[in-house]
């Protein structure tokens, strides 16, 4: 074979790292503006059931937790340990947390290869120490990990809803970003893993653990360079999830400014979509789409095909999505004879009964209903458009379906339909073309 | 000339739907869950200063007002009548409210030409009506006027925000949604008009009168049609407001769902493409699109030219909008050498001093307002991204610049600066690609 594998990964620094019996945060600070505190709060408010010590020469206590002046002082054996000194001391702290057992640790602090030569020797040798030591090690300089099924919030802002995307991002904000939108939706993440420099854990092995994550539903990265094409592609093959990557750098000047940033080749973007394309991964051209591509991946049952009924009280939203389908590549197919017969009855006098097919601003939760009942036989999958306040909203599409439910204009009573159906794990999308671009993405293979 | 203009709108109709003295609800409801009982209760609550009237046969009084059996037993004259009862009935209430002086009807019943030829002939005569009584008419088959500037609520949901966009939209849904984003953000709109079926009053009629509305700034359409292309090309030549138009109905079936639902002719949409690049209207792709072009236009100095600098504290974020304004047309210029050197004191001294210019996750406030005006000397336009929690990111640059502002992945300290930004008239956006292309149109002509 041409690209022979690297030695897996000992399962046991996967566990370590997503699932710690005992965390130390060394370098957790006693001071509220400093990120050292702030992470160490999160670790100590996001329910971890185990110890957990923070370690700082200079504190008593933390937030009410006895500190230690080093981690040769712990009083037992950690599995996990978060780092945030400064770089010149990470290869002896990462040697020190080897001899207290740790197999993984999450480098957050800054100062290595991405500032140059000296750098760059700093995280060589502190690659060198985590290998001896049998530690698998994410970042340097990097925003955590978040993995709220553990109650592990080595990461921030502090987020603990329990979601089914999976999201691995070369960019702490980017992955921030889709894990606060998630939170305020109320549908949360599996894992958020900020992969930083990828000095030592890449892309490829965090692919393989998602795979088999129970979890995990469908996996959303963000990427500038992918570090090993060919192993990622061979864990791509065996992965039985959907993946969909936001590639960054996609134009010249921005592939340069990918380059500057990770310090590493970008590649041309044609190399990366014909692998894409050839392996199912489905690649989206913005935040918002990976964003909403990752929520219909995890949540919507793939349709058997692209014909789509749209079901719409908003005229005006209908024909938006017709668009959006059409230029997406869904067959927006006309309703079949029988299909008009049955929803006439159903039906205000004064609907038109075509596709879309628009309730008018009379459409109540029981009407969407009836009407969904009677066309979803008749299509892959509908797109349901609540164009209005409609109670009971949250009521007419069951979680697990491949219909892609859209709110918009309808404020509060919105807002709380919205929130009811995140959290039975129906997703709904923000505007006709966001749902209907992430529908498609379902039909792409 | 080809196209005679008809008569020019009398100002007093238009005095009478904004700004009236007297309103009456014709159909206010008793009953809490109807929409004639929603739309008078915002009417009561939005700080309208004037009498407000109910008409109710069958009621004494709505939410304490004393409720009037027909519109003949009013106390006074009114100049405006929002009036909501079955479609039969509409004309004669239109010749009522004439005698009772009112210049303005708002028409939201439905059950007009948009359900056919007897539904067609009831909005020929609701027209005659108003037509011999001097009354201009807003829809019929519309969601109302919000007017926050003169506390007119004659639609929902109830949104008082005062801003500097006017809505117009031939769909009420995708109003509202603006509106209700507009709202959130704290930005609010100076008025928002649902045109419905367009019977009367149209978008060559508002556009002329909002060009002239001292709150509006910018003017943002949703349309399906253009009733009189002629006729609003004349208003558009004389408008010195920036336009933003959606207009739906792009592929071929959304056009003929477009016909459909506006029973009109939609228009091949070359046309239409011709004419707005002629008249320097912009066009949105999609809502999104519309909503931040339209933010853009009403809240950011326009810039002289192309040339803009990234600066972030995001990596990540910075290759995403380096790949936008690629794509968009926007010129990442090299940062002059005066400029490098001016900065790198400032810096951080792993900064790379590049276009985009990383700060990293080191950045504070005091850093980008230091960099910012450093760097807006050399450039058209400042692209601005706080990808961190940042405290006093509200405080980096001012309102009315040319700079366009990125808020992501900073949580709730993202949060409350956003707001405070909003409050002050700078606007910011989600994304990077959405700040970038908002941008970007205000280089378009």
């Amino acid at each position: 074979m041409s690209h022979p594998d690297p030695a897996p990964r000992d399962p046991a620094v996967l566990e370590a790292l997503f699932r710690p019996k005992a965390v130390a945060m060394v370098g957790a600070s006693t001071q509220p503006e400093k990120l050292g505190y702030q992470v160490f709060r999160n670790l100590a408010e996001a329910g971890f059931g185990g110890p957990l010590y923070p370690v700082n020469p200079k504190a008593d206590a933390i937030l009410g937790r006895k500190a230690f002046p080093a981690v040769a002082d712990l009083p037992e054996a950690v599995d996990l340990a978060v780092i945030m000194v400064p770089a010149r001391v990470v290869p002896e702290t990462i040697r020190a947390c080897g001899r207290k057992g740790a197999r993984a640790a999450i480098v957050i602090s800054g100062g290595f290869s991405e500032t140059g030569p000296e750098g760059d020797r700093l995280q060589q040798e502190a690659l060198a120490a985590a290998r001896e030591a049998g530690i698998g090690l994410v970042g340097p300089n990097c925003q955590g990990v978040n993995h709220p099924y553990h109650g592990l919030c080595a990461s921030w802002p502090l987020l603990t809803t329990r979601g089914c995307v999976g999201v691995i991002s070369q960019s702490g904000t980017v992955g921030a970003a889709l894990m606060d939108w998630a939170s305020l939706e109320e549908l949360g993440v599996s894992a958020f893993v900020s992969m930083g420099n990828r000095g030592d854990l890449d892309e490829s092995d965090l692919l393989t653990y998602f795979a088999a994550d129970p979890n995990t539903r469908a996996i959303a990265f963000y990427l500038e360079s992918i570090k090993s094409v060919p192993r990622f592609l061979r864990a791509m093959a065996s992965c039985p999830k959907p993946v969909v990557i936001l590639k960054a750098g996609r134009t010249p000047k921005g592939r340069k400014a990918a380059e500057s940033h990770t310090r590493s080749l970008a590649g041309r973007d044609e190399i990366y979509e014909g692998a894409f394309r050839q392996y199912r991964i489905h690649r989206a051209a913005t935040l918002d789409e990976l964003y909403d591509t990752a929520k219909a991946l995890a949540y919507l049952r793939r349709p058997a095909g692209k014909r789509i009924a749209i079901i719409t009280s908003s005229g005006g939203s209908g024909i938006l999505a017709t668009d959006a389908a059409e230029m997406a590549g869904l067959d927006v197919a006309p309703l079949p004879e029988a299909l008009r017969a049955s929803l006439k009855p159903v039906l205000p006098p004064h609907c038109t009964v075509a596709n879309p097919l628009d309730l008018t601003g009379d459409a109540t939760a029981a009407m969407y209903r009836q009407v969904a009942e009677a066309a979803a036989p008749h299509f892959d999958s509908l797109v349901i458009i609540f164009g209005d306040p409609i109670p009971g909203a949250s009521e007419v599409v069951p979680a697990g379906s491949p219909h892609a439910v859209i709110c918009l204009g309808g404020a509060e009573v919105e807002r709380e339909e919205r929130a009811r159906m995140h959290r039975k794990g129906i997703p709904t999308f923000p505007t006709p073309e966001r749902g209907v671009l992430a529908l498609s993405h379902l039909t792409r293979f």
